[in-house]
């Protein structure tokens, strides 16, 4: 494998899998050219009737061939029981190098560890939170891995980079035509957005579905023309694990501290107040008290924002009943409140990968948003921020929307300065998921570090009382909590690549030498 | 130009404009191959600001080129104030040969006759309602007019069949990124569907609106992702013609006579008491007359239908309401109440020719529809349909969405058995848009037609106690009372082809001989 430095300095691939890869060049330089993919050119006359019994019935109808490309969405999350059930049934067929191109992978798919074992699996290009992540760490895929962002999958895909041989969608609810939305059914998840992409250029699109009804069904998250069967089968996932029933604020007076210190911050920045206010934050304790706290300044101040970007919860669509917010824009809902307010509230829209977060299209609308709060497992003095491997070096996490959701006006790392005995704030991040240049703020419990590159963001905030420190500061700071930790020891070869938003390879992800 | 005879007999080009030109086969019966086409991959690092302040700076911004072509929507209707403004502009600034690609023309567009004679546009390849039809069968456009059905249009742009260099998107609201709907504003006028594909596959997009707002406006029938600029202007369009205050119900005898038959026929048919009925009517007189009948027996029946296409109007929105349908899926919005409700109601669902009308999908809900109520210009013994040419030739109408709306389980014609001197009810039709095999039922004030094709509806109506005739029967009670027409004078040469709604050439129309 031929290694360059790219624009970071960081080793990668100029060809991943046998396909031409492009070194990273900074934010907006590389131009990308040619055409978007299209998809076979389908007849009407060959789609009067989509429903199949059962999932064999399928794959008897359906074009199957070793080290085909299949495609799973993962808005079931940990719930999810479709990727094992269809994997474990390509297994009995005998097929041999599968690639999987899920828009994630998690706990719950552990049993993949053995099919990539024994030959059924090839590699995984998408996210892999958890054990897949783990065996891909040590040497474990016959190919490279390939992570991208949600925007960056969506990307990939429309611009040709992953061909998708059979797509198979998990549909809390889908009608006899094949449209199928994720609000309405037993196995209810939310948006289906990450769907979106798969079942436009997929050369074979699967719905499957626990909840199958007469046309028509809506939402249409997922239409009808673009979906060759559509199959019911008895149970899509365990419905407590899709979504949870509640989600939880943080209770931790060290997290609470980072989130106050995080609406302070938006606050001071006088963003509250401006028109156009519009905030991002995930589903995670501290972010959920984030939002909270902001939710106080923006009633104190008798401000609305424009729009919140969820994954929804219930804190969200409580701002939104309260008008706090005008519209949820939502990629995915996180607990019961967020499905049951997409379903129901015209003002929580679903959204996807395309209008939100791909960077390929004439605009998405992450650029929008004016302040994204979002975690990571490291964060170095260049402000590059890791949020795919640990400490120690092992690969247990996807991009997630990160490196899309940090093109807000106000991108916002809130992290504890050290976890355990390792220093979050480090000097050299051991992989870098989005580069510094688009990371502006950083907040710990030990001080708020202010990129550098972002003048009028210290002009903004230069009558605030916050902590302010430097990023070298809080390093130091981290250091002397932990002491000087030891670097992962890792092999030559790279085992995964990290792409950025535009299709560049950011980083590479080399095997760990466990010996 | 050479011609050959398609599977109807009738003489077609192969070749039209310089491309090739496939003769129509029968329905079903031509399978597509290749793949639909992709636009250019752009990047979101070259959509920071999007807006214009005026058409000037706007077309100082994109690329404009002799021969390019240009593509309006007709949701506007007769009220549109953009396509003249926009070929009034491009003539001042010297362009020649421009080829205009609007889903419909109407009268309020006979200026353009001017821009044709004088050479700043070529010719139309899109529908023609009224003055440039006129025009056209005149033999005034420099090339062959190619008329396609709203689903056949959406296809030809996909299939890349119909390659558009500039889409110019009439929209009563857009927000500041692009997202445009038709649902809000002063020019509020309903979906926006006509233009989708154009959105998706144009080179260069321009949204025009006289409602520019900031992010987000919702719903996004136009998604900025896929929009180049936004340029705001005072005025779109003439409200009172873009949607109607009212559409009236008729009131004279015979169509009254029309609209009951046709109504009793779906009742005696037994389709209504079926599960999954669902009806498509216009919003002409006698189709509104047909709803009313209709929501009368389904009453009595306590019956509910699946859904109702729209076109919407304020008959069809009561019956929504009033919950004798599930839900309207709205092509277009004939008055207020449909747009109002369209706007409010989330059972009255937005729908573009994707999902509604292409053939070149995995299915799209035309065949799902139970009774299909159309109108025409001609009906002939083997069922053909002609709704482009009048009975003395001259091509004065688009096809609508007449060609996919009759994949209908049951497809009605209700037309008058004369109008006038002219037997509507002829031998054979001067051009066909639909071919007999797709037509089921002809009704008229002197009885009903069926098609002997259709064993299964003759055996569901058996018990019927309505006027059933031959065609042939009606054929010569039109003759007999109106005598036997003359026919319209041709040329040899092709001034038109009709598409059909695969991408075959069904027929030709000639150039009227006027001396």
């Amino acid at each position: 494998m031929n290694l360059v430095k790219n624009s970071l300095g960081r080793e990668v691939p100029t060809e991943v899998n046998g396909q031409k890869a492009i070194p990273y060049k900074g934010i907006g330089k590389h131009q990308p050219f040619g055409k978007k993919i299209g998809p076979p050119i389908p007849s009407g006359a060959n789609y009067s009737t989509k429903v199949l019994n059962n999932i064999d019935q399928m794959l008897d109808r359906i074009h199957l061939f070793n080290g085909m490309t299949i495609s799973f969405h993962h808005h079931l999350r940990d719930g999810d029981y479709l990727v094992n059930l269809i994997v474990d049934k390509l297994a009995q067929r005998g097929l041999k190098d599968l690639v999987l191109a899920p828009s994630a992978l998690f706990p719950v798919h552990e049993p993949l560890v053995n099919h990539i074992k024994n030959g059924t699996v090839s590699h995984v290009l998408g996210s892999m939170n958890g054990p897949i992540g783990k065996l891909c760490s040590a040497g474990g895929m016959k190919k490279t891995a390939v992570l991208r962002s949600h925007g960056g999958r969506y990307r990939a895909i429309q611009d040709g980079d992953l061909h998708i041989d059979a797509a198979f969608i998990a549909a809390p609810t889908a009608d006899v035509h094949g449209n199928a939305n994720g609000v309405l059914g037993p196995s209810a998840c939310g948006p289906l957005g990450f769907a979106l992409a798969d079942s436009l250029y997929a050369d074979q699109v699967i719905v499957v579905t626990d909840n199958l009804v007469s046309f028509p069904t809506f939402p249409w998250s997922i239409e009808g023309g673009n979906v060759d069967w559509v199959v019911s089968i008895d149970k899509l996932g365990d419905p407590e694990k899709i979504v949870s029933g509640t989600t939880k604020v943080a209770t931790e007076p060290d997290r609470l501290k980072i989130a106050s210190l995080a609406a302070q911050l938006v606050r001071d920045a006088g963003l509250i107040d401006e028109p156009e206010f519009s905030f991002q934050a995930g589903a995670g304790g501290m972010s959920l008290a984030f939002i909270q706290y902001i939710a106080d300044y923006m009633r104190e101040k008798k401000a609305i924002a424009d729009f919140a970007r969820g994954g929804s919860t219930k804190i969200l669509v409580d701002m939104l009943n309260e008008g706090l917010v005008k519209y949820i824009l939502d990629g995915q809902s996180f607990d019961l409140a967020g499905v049951e307010s997409l379903r129901d509230n015209p003002r929580h829209i679903e959204t996807n990968p395309f209008v939100s977060y791909n960077y390929h299209t004439k605009g998405c609308f992450a650029p929008k948003v004016k302040a994204s709060v979002l975690g990571g497992t490291e964060i170095d003095l260049d402000f590059n921020v890791n949020v795919n491997t640990h400490s120690d070096g092992w690969l247990l996490h996807g991009i997630g929307g990160f490196q899309d959701a940090a093109d807000a006006f106000m991108t916002i790392i809130t992290v504890p300065l050290y976890r355990k005995s390792n220093p979050i704030v480090v000097d050299r991040v051991h992989t870098i998921t989005a580069p510094g240049e688009t990371i502006d703020v950083i907040v710990t419990d030990h001080g708020i570090a202010i990129n550098p590159r972002r003048d009028d963001l210290l002009d903004r905030l230069k009558h605030s009382n916050l902590p302010f420190v430097s990023i070298e500061e809080l390093h130091e700071k981290a250091i002397t909590a932990t002491g000087k930790p030891e670097k992962p020891k890792t092999k030559d070869n790279v085992i995964a690549v990290i792409e950025w938003r535009d299709g560049t390879i950011i980083d590479s992800v080399k095997e760990l030498n466990l010996s």
